[in-house]
């Protein structure tokens, strides 16, 4: 079985790497979102100076797209964590959240418009 | 097949969400990093005043889990999507951030002791 | 003698606003940073959809640029909340900081190349 | 005449700095919100870990909050440096949004009621 894709799985693994350390006293969850701030902060900083039409070919390189990946993963991993400490199961209430956005956005209404525009 | 636990299934059915809405156009990697921040931002809020002692308490609440759980998954839907979009296989580079995180601290030299503190 | 200019005036009357309504309580350098979060999300939120290169023009536009003004204030509002409760004079210390950055970046070397290019 | 808290001031300087660079190029909208995004995620991370009741005793040690300083007046930085792309007078803005905040939360009925808790 191939856990490496299943957020239950991955979820467990980085709630076992916290107990390991004994670090679960840190991860209240006010912390846990700066860190996860703080780790979206390097992701945008990845990406600040790439001119939008570029970004996609600039991280086609295989050492950025890397770079680009852990920094990703970092933001997954405390966006996991998060939800594992308020006792969210995140992979339904994403499902769940998904369909409701069908709902909201019917295709025949939205094609092509950008929602929210200013 | 449950696929409501696979980031690889939950990443199709985001790319699915934008094509039926021709929304991939919107979706180059600085949007969607201002987007992630959006969600990241209503994250916060609802966790902004809530004394850090007592949040695990305050979202055991049903709704208010629930709430959370939408707020969590709407960043995660954005993240997925970015990650998507920059070709970047994101259950698989977790693992590895894990694996390279085991190594970094390991557990004899960082136990109960959080890194980084100013 | 018009205080509208003055980062200290400014962060004396935020301070006022939070003793009016006894809110010190609340702002704690933690939460504060999260509401700083939260409005910096607004502020993204605004801008996400609009092309990088019609920014400025779609801004220029009277009510959307009010409506810009509003979501910058709001995040400058906590930021200047935080500095004061953390004891920073935060006019200084910018004006410390860009005179680092003049020296850490001279203008021969940089000039016309974005630091930081991944 | 002392410049350093004058808003309008310090503005000017930014940009001087960002002309004699030849980095108006890269200051657009959407790529300086990235940009302050990555300074907010360094001030989240310098106070992720530190327990919510000690941070302001914490940071009263000068090292620690002139590094505070430092993270603080980045994040300022890049905001005047968006509102003056935008054309947004943000001394101005704050005053009148503070006024308004005055307005919406009348002392009466918000005295020690945090608004928005979940």
């Amino acid at each position: 079985m191939d856990n490496s894709d299943s957020i239950a799985a991955l979820t467990a693994d980085i709630r076992e790497f916290a107990r390991e350390r004994d670090w679960e006293q840190f991860h209240d969850p006010k912390s846990l979102i700066l860190a996860l701030v703080g780790e979206v902060g390097e992701l945008a900083e990845l990406l600040q100076w790439v001119p939008a039409a570029e970004a996609v070919e600039v991280f086609s390189e295989p050492a950025r797209r890397a770079r680009a990946g852990e920094e990703i993963s970092d933001v997954l991993i405390y966006l996991l964590r998060l939800a594992d400490v308020l006792g969210v199961d995140v992979g339904t209430a994403a499902v769940a959240k998904l369909g409701d956005s069908r709902m909201r956005f019917p295709t025949d209404e939205v094609e092509g418009i950008a929602p929210e525009r200013p």
